[in-house]
């Protein structure tokens, strides 16, 4: 066992991909922790109140060590009032969705959920779109709190452990959902995990954990090859029977193949992997013109919310990493673990 | 060992990527068969002469067997003459480009190179950008040669198996160079081997060889345990002392990191994995008007020439994987192969 599994008293190398938007629920990360591997709450779209109210229920389930992941805020460029005024004519019930929230709105909204985190022991925080602040990070680890970093490149992942993380979870392009991309390259950010495990893993000391495509036995063995820890799964587990997708996303996850899948900015704003579908379709030539992230999101929300209430899938975000053509399912989740490893 | 080595009577599961326009001579190829590794020429940018010429060199530089890489001509839409006059005033000497081939010509060639390989008794031939013909399919298998298709999804790879290919290449997304594609998809092509490799292996019979940011002995296991038979690889090959790349074209490839490339169809009309240079950041916004390929070829060839002559790498093609920045060297073939397995 390795020192990272110790620290967090796991039995199995996996921690479940704290996918954000009501995939995961206590419901879902209860049953992962229970099971060993490490489950996660996701509060990248919740109030600080709906996530307090999911670590309450948690901790009710599971005696277990979870993670709570939290979205750094981004600086952003405002954009062009014109821009604005496009997207909100061409989104469908766009005029539904509430004023745009500040940078410093998103950084109060940070600061409280790491708060309620620290009242409630969480044991480990994740983080997704960047570095916190150091504040943040001596508070939580003064509680005894293991931090995780993602990265998207090995400069990423050197950077993560210069701030303190514990463990860094490698995200490949295979994976489904947003790219936690935030230093800026040259060419592309979006590395396969056959070539950026072994580059982070040479890079850094800390433990190294590889996210992306990762849907059997198979890939979590060729992960530790790679030089990963551990893996982080997450399409496979929107097959269990404790995950609360609803019936249309999963009848999408179980015809689609990888090749169905594109990085998109036209839900959020920030690039994320998903089934192509109408709205992609449509919009595929706006792609670059997307509002920054959180602005695009807000605005595509009441459309997502009506598709989503219409059982229509082609306005909602359909989520998936490339390994989504290899998902049997239903499954629950000690299945899908002990087919993992 | 696994019966495609036996076949090719192999000592290590590793082919030498294919890669075309000048980079493997008989030099190269020669040592890696002769280290018990399957060399391989490319016969991509070389007229039937010179192939010929270089498969009788390579015949007295090893006994032992080679593959030969042929392109597959592909039928194409005829571009807008606007279209190519306006990329005629934008690629630097454009005006010394030679007339463009028909497709009828790209078939000669091609028909022209198999009978060469037929002529030689060359034993393993490789198959990029697409399926042979049937016939040439048969008369190659009746004269004993191995078929390699190339796949970069697993319907490309049923195909190909279904169309009598004996091994199977699966290119990931993290390959240098140019993309195999030859099947439309409705998101993206690009899969990580991650997720490739245990998809294709699930469904096809024949062994499959991973290809794609394989660069050191983790990756040859990675790919063993996806269920991959063996390996290809390429951009390491690339700093080896037997291989023809200039000085310019080595200085880059050892400053670059992974996220330094990216896919790009401005130098040939085709995705292709490079170095971001100069004329792919000029000509960004331009990518989706690229010529069809061999079109854009044809026209950026003396381009090309003249940068790799005055030594700018900012007008060179600078094919390079994912796992460039993992490149040491210079190396020997011997070293490499004795690195990787």
């Amino acid at each position: 066992m390795t020192e990272w599994m110790k620290a967090l008293s796991l039995t199995k190398p996996v921690i479940q991909a704290p996918m954000a938007g009501g995939l995961v629920t206590p419901s879902l990360a209860s049953a992962v922790s229970n099971e060993g591997a490490l489950g996660s709450l996701a509060s990248g779209y919740l109030s600080p109140d709906m996530l307090e109210k999911q670590i309450i229920e948690m901790q009710q389930l599971t005696d277990r060590v979870f993670q709570v992941n939290v979205f750094v805020p981004e600086s952003r460029n405002e954009p062009a009032e014109d821009t604005v005024r496009i997207w909100k004519n061409k989104i469908p019930f766009a005029e539904q969705a509430p004023p745009f929230s500040s940078e410093e709105e998103e950084w109060e909204d940070f600061h409280e959920k790491i708060n309620i985190i620290l009242k409630h022991n969480v044991k480990a925080c994740s983080f997704t779109f960047g570095i916190p602040p150091g504040e943040s990070i001596q508070a939580l680890k003064k509680n005894g709190c293991s931090l995780i970093g993602t990265a998207t490149t090995p400069e990423e992942a050197v950077l993560l452990e210069k701030r303190g993380m514990d463990i860094i979870v490698l995200q490949g392009s295979e994976a489904g959902g947003h790219r936690g991309s935030f230093l800026p390259v040259s060419g592309e950010s979006a590395l396969g995990l056959m070539s950026l495990i072994p580059q982070a893993a040479d890079s850094v000391s800390v433990p190294v954990i590889a996210a992306g495509g990762i849907a059997d036995r198979r890939g979590v063995q060729a992960a530790h090859c790679l030089g990963a820890h551990g893996v982080q799964v997450g399409t496979p587990f929107l097959m269990c029977e404790e995950c609360e997708v609803s019936e249309t996303y999963r009848r999408e996850l179980k015809k689609a193949q990888g090749t169905d899948t594109r990085l998109t900015s036209l839900f959020s704003g920030k690039p994320a992997r998903g089934i192509v579908n109408q709205w992609m379709k449509e919009q595929q030539a706006e792609e670059a013109n997307a509002l920054p992230y959180p602005l695009q999101n807000t605005l595509t929300k009441p459309m997502r919310k009506h598709a989503a209430k219409e059982k229509d899938s082609g306005y909602m975000s359909l989520w998936a990493g490339q390994s989504v053509g290899m998902l049997n399912g239903p499954i629950d989740v000690k299945t899908l673990l002990a087919e993992l490893c």
